[in-house]
């Protein structure tokens, strides 16, 4: 069970008004690498989990993330705090108030009017937060990979909006944040290294007649070598008509039918047959000739 | 610049007719961890990378991952293709082909009546493939990452496909795609580990007040030590109002706003402040209570 | 800033397997009316809210609700558990595997093959978790509204499960959730008739030719009375030709063009024209006639 | 059944163009608190109605809300008309084409090069309309609430709206729109409330022991009463370890499992168990060490 | 403006209660394929349209797709009506309704647990209807392209439909239904070839050295001619070193960098420039190998 | 199965750095009239056809597809990469770089902050890409339809997108992907036409009753004549109460209830009667007068 103090993990102090920020920020909000994917992430894995050790781990994890979340979405607020105060009270002329939503600089007119400047669950795009975005699949070798590289993603992008930000305070909350993103991956590393073997993720082995084979698809000048196409482990092939199928097979797909379905899709393939000795004239042709009126 | 060849890379026997499989194995088709998701996770990432081995590396791992789509596509069809002609061709009785399509064993009316039986770009619920699905930001640190955990990701859901597969040729196929989703995530381990320096991803330094700590935010009973949390790197902190927030600050949220801004917001929140002190009469209330007839 | 207590607001005692109800629950985990919406609901106003004492009861009702989607959230994965160790560890035939998924009662595949059995930010047909489900705008005499409705939703969602669980201990735990929405109900209820005014919702009155009028766009047999569109306060109105338009103006939509705005609508226009006295052989023409091969 | 008269419920007439005013306006075409949600809201709750009174009064303003949705896609056709026509017949310069889509006070580029100008189903951001907009739930006591709701959300968009706009005629046409909204929250609360019992919703009953209850899940500094939270209807509750869980039990989550789904379990969490006293190197470590070519 | 009749276009006379076909006749309610992708597509051409006449003939179109939804809707509605009451009431055992929902022959428990039953926004598989299933760009040439092929697609979505219905007044319903949308396609046949030019559609011609050009992309056995690949109008070329790329040029993506701009880019490049001579020690690796606990 | 060669289908010389180009070009990569779509549209249909002549030409099409994808994302990548060297370099100051990302003429921000400036599965507007943008269903009579319409739609897109592009390199490019859908149009007619019968599409035939009827549902004033509802092959109705509903009917939708199904029904009904004769207070009078303390 959760509870919340009104106080927030890090102290947000917003040096002044700006949607236009305030509207990038919204990507660690509600966008694929913000906090709420992350929350929901290791919190639906802590649900599942049945070793004691990573449940706790991820509980702990996740529940940070929603402090996070909260982080973000208070500096969202008070970017727009002003903004909004405008807008609703109407204290400018409507010409102020529509170059205020659309001037140069700025991007903000959907949280403006639709979200009234409020943190809203969408991206830096408007795009709504979706539940794809949460990749976790119940199985732990591997959803700490997908953990992992969720929060090399989430580092990328505080360090992008960093390199955006002139405000002070703003930079400072989100070098925070990022840095915790930071710790979270060496702790999800530390979690998957210490189970007994995590490589083939999953149980079934596989067929090592196709498990070192690097498959040469893009051939010709340009092709490079390096550790993970040569070396002593690696099998490369260049496909021909010689070695492909893989399997020394026809290369076809096929099923076998039961005779009524076999019948049936005959009878399917006969109806849309196409003629290829037909030269037909087409809407193509009647789009380009001149169509005399017909009761002339 | 691609080409096709009609062969399979991998030949596909299907042993008879079998919707309901069909259906599953869209999972692997439109799916967020199936073949177009991976093709079009290291297309895009190819076509902006600037090392010239990555680049050949993710060019040939994203046609790879086409000719996949190719296969498991190729699978989908064979498995519909009888039914797809006794629908189309309403061979049987309305009564027989609503039963075949909603039946035990079975959950493919979508993929019958509204794709006539061909392979969709749909997972095995009928949701439509994402965009969304593609995770690749543009920064191989992090890139890179995302690709393993994809490839792990993408043969746990082979395996669980392979455990659910009688038909002897469809888990042949089955098991040739996860074996390659074993190569490919070599490959990009291989890929990752050759640059000078993966961690921490991108460019900028984290904050080292913050980067090893580990904050149990849910303490109590049940916390667990694993090198997660513990051992010389961590520094464990369970929150309490002495220690947060973590920048020494008071943990609130404040913006400096302008006058003009500042009397807009007071305007704002003069008008929607609510009185503590009023105990109203509100809706729920009405609707408990039965209200006379005002015409009587 | 959130902490968690690893124990549950309310136990959870599942008295067998049934993915099949693991997958409706969902419902309220993922879906539209479920508990992760209702937490965003409200944390979202909670952040950029003005009044500090809806501000208060926003954070305690949000994070009660993330409480609850633990609870929903716990009883998905306890409903699943067993399905999930037979499908990771194959313990089955394939056959029974498979049935087990597709099988009468149960219609669980895409959360046993895509989440491994996890709770996922799923509704109960599979559609991710949209933002778009939030429906807060940032205005305190809508958002109240939209809470009273989306409590009232929740509690009618969780009515309908209550009717088709059998189990006993999901019934209980359900019912406590579905008590708490009548509750929260009640606590934005009281919080919206303690504002001084909150009708019309926001600023602006409207025109006062047109708040009063009812307007029957569907006359004739059938039409009823009720104090909607009778008694003193409505104006009722059956749109013929003479009572509209309702400005009283021609009905048309018209815009003052600039003069080469106007020549390159005209050149638009006239590229598109259509001479309606021509009666042009068309597609449909050529696909009933059979067109004899040309080379012929 | 529907017929439509050429003329509309009100005039639209605009004074210039202004491609990015029609983005702003496409909120309430294609958004979520737009007028196409409003009328399939109503819509689809008319078809189901079994109340006459409340049917004739849903298809009433559901057809109202399309008369608007023509309004509100009329001014954004005229808006954009001008240039629609300049773009699709390219009698400017590139360059000048490219400034009119990009340029200060304007946002419009999807709606011009993706639809032409037309009015789209999208909202001011681009995304498109969704059918989870429309909440309906086949209950009226809950259903009625979602519309009161949602002509209270709608009611300030157009406030919003019509504080950006300074086209006279723009701004007319809107007023009436969120002058009927009002309208029709007042026909949909007197509907609400000529029920004899509409709360709780639904028919069950809660459990007594959890309808008063407010649980103070964010306590201390800041704490507030107001009448959500006080007065003798509550009862305050700040969860501790000794009032919670709130059943009065263990606060764990259990299910029983068959033998053998216990078989299935207890290997399933032994394959992936970690060693909590491993500390071991992790991807993390290689990425930061140097590695020596092996070939060295 | 719009207005309603309460009769429906055509009667609607369902035999018995049947959820599961409630369930598919969703895809023509709020599928890609259904009548309000159907009305709304005609709708918004209709607003944007400069030539008078297909305007009237895009606004009675659109008004009667709309008489439509209303008798597929009404279907949708009869078919449930009786689970809905049912599950509303909870008359049967839980076991009973638990069964319904999701027995054989039935996937119905969105429909009836989310919507209790009425008509909904979504397709057969319970996915939102989205505005993106609405193709129109504001150019006639193609629009109405769009027309005659949607016009297709859902005529045979409706002939599936009739293919799997028993029930006589349903069928006899969806055959009006099916027969409406070949009408439409003769109609919108017919403008199209009205005009005096609809091929090439739009305004700019296509360059003469690829407008007659088919790339044999997939050359080798299997290869068929017929007369979208032969004939005099057609170049074929299978490519080849020799004649691509197309322009004669040499095939690789280049752009003009400001010096600056190139030094940042080499940064960047050097910062993620991978070693191709070391052979590193990866993950998959470290997932293999059995780590000995370091603090042994 | 597909193979690469890594020179493009036609060369990209870009003449300099242009992120907001580079957005929108965008549109026809991840967008919904995009090469993505395309290729998927027709590798979808290539996987199930039985046609083989047809089978050959989906396949050569939907290769040359994928190429016409790589070439606009190598446009999009060239376009982008200054921009993506100085933000991941930080080079410039913050407030340069937040310029950069929102200044006039520029709306990249979602690709430089999330994507990184490499070519993303999202439209212009940052949407993602979407499976419900293929809409084949496996039936060529529409399919082909579909594909003409949507070769038409594509042409169109890159028509405007030429129109607003003043870079030499990229307008080549952008005319030679233009004229490749005029060629692929071509191709689709033919193979549509060379079908014996495609009209109507599908095999069942319309109810002779209404496939020469043209409702004019949109009567009175502005009705125009043309060959869609005049000329000897249309009746035209105008509705009425006289000759509607078209199945000489009463108009009602009406289902056959099982007697406890039409108890069940009654009683939910009656839970939910509305008393028209009542005029209750409700929460809009509540909202609007004010009520006194209770404790006073």
């Amino acid at each position: 069970m959760f509870s919340h103090n009104k106080r927030l993990q890090y102290t947000v102090r917003v040096s002044e008004s700006n949607p236009g920020l305030a509207n990038l920020l919204l990507e660690q909000f509600g966008g694929p690498q913000g906090e709420l994917a992350a929350a929901m992430r290791y919190f639906t894995q802590a649900l599942a989990e049945e070793d004691m050790g990573r449940k706790d781990m991820l509980f702990d994890i996740a529940t940070e993330e929603l402090s996070h979340l909260e982080i973000i979405g208070s500096l969202v607020a008070m970017l727009n705090r002003g903004a909004k105060g405008r807008l609703a009270e109407a204290v400018d002329s409507e010409a102020d108030l529509f170059r205020s939503l659309q001037g140069a600089g700025n991007d903000s007119h959907v949280t403006q009017v639709l979200f009234g400047g409020g943190p809203a669950l969408i991206n830096s795009a408007g795009v709504p937060f979706s539940g794809a975005y949460v990749d976790s699949i119940g199985e732990p070798t591997a959803d700490l990979r997908s953990n992992i590289a969720a929060e090399a993603r989430a580092k990328i992008i505080y360090e992008r909006l960093i390199n955006v930000t002139e405000d002070v305070g703003v930079k400072d909350a989100l070098t925070f944040l990022m840095t915790r993103e930071i710790a979270h991956q060496k702790s999800f590393e530390k979690a998957l290294y210490s189970m007994d073997k995590s490589f083939p993720p999953g149980k079934l082995p596989g067929d090592p007649r196709f498990t070192d084979l690097y498959v040469n698809t893009s051939p010709g000048e340009g092709d490079m070598a390096g550790p993970w196409n040569s070396g002593e482990k690696w099998q490369v092939l260049v496909p021909s008509d010689k070695n492909t199928p893989l399997d020394g097979g026809e290369g076809t797909a096929s099923v076998e039918l039961a005779s009524d379905d076999k019948a049936a899709v005959d009878a399917f393939a006969a109806r849309g047959a196409s003629n290829p000795s037909r030269d037909p004239v087409t809407g193509a042709d009647l789009g380009v000739l001149s169509q005399e009126p017909k009761d002339q």
